[in-house]
């Protein structure tokens, strides 16, 4: 029996030029590509991505997933069930299933859950990873920050993790990118004001888009609600020139 | 006066299909593309990477950069001399000058310092940065281990940092990404072993390259010198399925 294989797909951040020629390729040769989207009105960003460069292609298949931007329980499995039930038969026919993530597949996207229970629902199912241009060098890109170099070191975390937290990662840390800071920007202006690093900091939302939003003054942005695709970089340290370490 | 423009562009890890379009098309269209090797006998990966994608482009001039792997001032200055000189009059004369490296140009990149000189050498230069897919995402996809999801934090460090640090930061975070481990595995070992890590951490070589290199098994690589572009990945959350937070 031929195995099914379940393929996440990271898509890029948002410029459809940022896709590789990888996922282009893996997507116009699936037999089904699965498109995530929040609600059935939701016109889905992964595939909004991706549509033109991979076009029509005869013979597949394409189902849209609905994933309920939720924590509740009572909501969440439901919706689930009904992902699995879309998606079985193609594994279980032993077709090539392309899920589409935006930016890559492993930061912080619904496809992981998904790779962790398809054993368990699909046992003979193989998986596959295609990594894509993810927002932790998209943004940092748009921001003109570098991330590290040297012996720097970098810390990625959710912002609503907690603002005691970053405080100290802050401190620890020459480069922090911030994700989701979408609800939690005011404590973050003040986390960084508190550290003297607000002038270090860089807000930078959709990148790539053709709506990107880039930030440097973040006490202009004050208490707005910002985008939930934001992110804020902050790089202590001033680089100073490709010979730093060399006498100048 | 017609200005130049430096171009950061990051061709991806290794396999050429997991450069961008966006790549492809920029190193097509510049008018120089300078490539960064390691001493004058080196192939330079950037450009093996980029180079079948790229094709013959008439009246495209392609420069190599030698930059000697080195930290000593009096080897440095004049080869980093060297490479303004090169570079200098092709940005004076208003050209687009694309410059490959492998990964993305903000992770660990020779670009970066490049970038920090250009305006101070070349004032009216425009720079501009290609993200592309780091080994950031590409070694966690060949690892099969997610980088982050929910609220988890991820640390990426060079592993020559100093091992003492790597104990506090692997208590502090769920993922950490050690880079640069080539010369410093006995002490990463001890390390992740001191903790109870070993088993969550994945080696990875050369990943999506013909000489991928995956050992999951950290206790067979023991004292043996490891390739310099290598990485750990260690994950200490035991992920459990979709609906983990959802009764199950």
């Amino acid at each position: 029996m031929k195995r099914g294989t379940l393929i996440g797909v990271g898509v890029g951040p948002g410029a459809p030029d940022l896709m590789t020629l990888r996922a282009v390729d893996v997507l116009r040769r699936a037999d089904v590509i699965a498109i995530p989207r929040r609600s059935e009105r939701d016109e889905s960003l992964a595939w909004r991505i991706a549509r033109d460069n991979v076009g029509e292609v005869a013979g597949q298949e394409r189902i849209f997933l609905t994933f309920p931007m939720t924590k509740e329980p009572e909501r969440l499995r439901p919706a689930w069930e009904r992902i699995f039930e879309a998606l079985g038969p193609h594994l279980l026919a032993g077709k090539r299933v392309a899920f589409v993530t935006e930016g890559d597949p492993f930061v912080y996207s619904t496809f992981i859950y998904l790779m962790d229970e398809a054993p368990r629902r699909w046992p003979a199912v193989e998986i596959e990873v295609v990594p894509g241009v993810s927002s932790l060098t998209a943004v940092p890109a748009a921001a003109r920050v570098p991330i590290a170099d040297g012996l720097e070191r970098v810390a990625l975390l959710p912002a609503t993790y907690g603002v005691d937290d970053l405080t100290r990662v802050l401190r620890e840390f020459d480069t922090v990118l911030l994700m989701k800071v979408g609800s939690v920007m005011p404590q973050v202006i003040a986390a960084l004001e508190q550290e003297g690093l607000l002038d270090r900091a860089v807000y930078v939302s959709k990148a790539t888009t053709g709506e990107e939003k880039v930030v440097r003054d973040l006490r202009s942005i004050g208490g707005e609600r910002c985008d939930y695709f934001s992110m804020v970089v902050i790089a202590k340290k001033e680089r100073s020139g490709a010979l730093k370490g060399a006498g100048r």
